[in-house]
């Protein structure tokens, strides 16, 4: 794990969350400061800091991810209605924690995209 | 290809488009609405309306778009700036073309993700 990673440290239980659903690739909690009804982050079990960073065989993980999405937007009941998946990288988007996250967010009609 | 879809239609070259990379998953436009001063559209080749629809398989898809769109963000010249990849779905995303895309968005301070 990275040192002083919150993702990390929520995945390896040493800060309490709830965790949604889990397998090996990635982990799905609610983020602690919502801007919808229902937005979740789905995290990848490994610390990829940046896309820019991620070894050439990361394309499973994100499918896991993409995969995890769809199954919690089912269970939040946003899949009929629309959701909204957010990758941030780095200032100009305001990623908050250097560990790659993918936001699912949804629950009323969303605005603009930035 | 499916019937009247635009992005289909661009695949194909029956409406025509400056495609920046191609390859045999996906390929890259420029919106034609953008929202910010970069202001990509990652779109796989096979016509997936929804991801809910999308078959086990599409995990090798979304890799292939994701490694695009971090290619195409190099090229733009917004890496290390920061980026957003956002993907929308039905009507509360506002999604407005019914062939998935991922919008890659950047070039100046983003806002809100919805």
């Amino acid at each position: 794990m990275a040192e002083d990673c919150i993702f990390c440290k929520i995945r390896d239980g040493e800060i309490p969350a709830d965790i949604l659903r889990r397998d090996e690739n990635c982990f799905v909690i609610r983020d602690i400061a919502p801007v919808a009804p229902a937005h979740l982050l789905v995290i990848p079990a490994e610390h990829i800091e940046y896309l820019a960073d991620a070894r050439s065989g990361f394309h499973e993980t994100v499918g896991a991810m993409f995969s995890a999405a769809r199954e919690v937007a089912l269970e939040e009941g946003i899949a009929e209605s629309g959701y909204r998946l957010v990758v941030n990288q780095r200032d100009d988007a305001g990623q908050m924690v250097p560990h790659l996250h993918l936001h699912v967010i949804g629950g009323r009609r969303l605005k603009g995209m930035g």
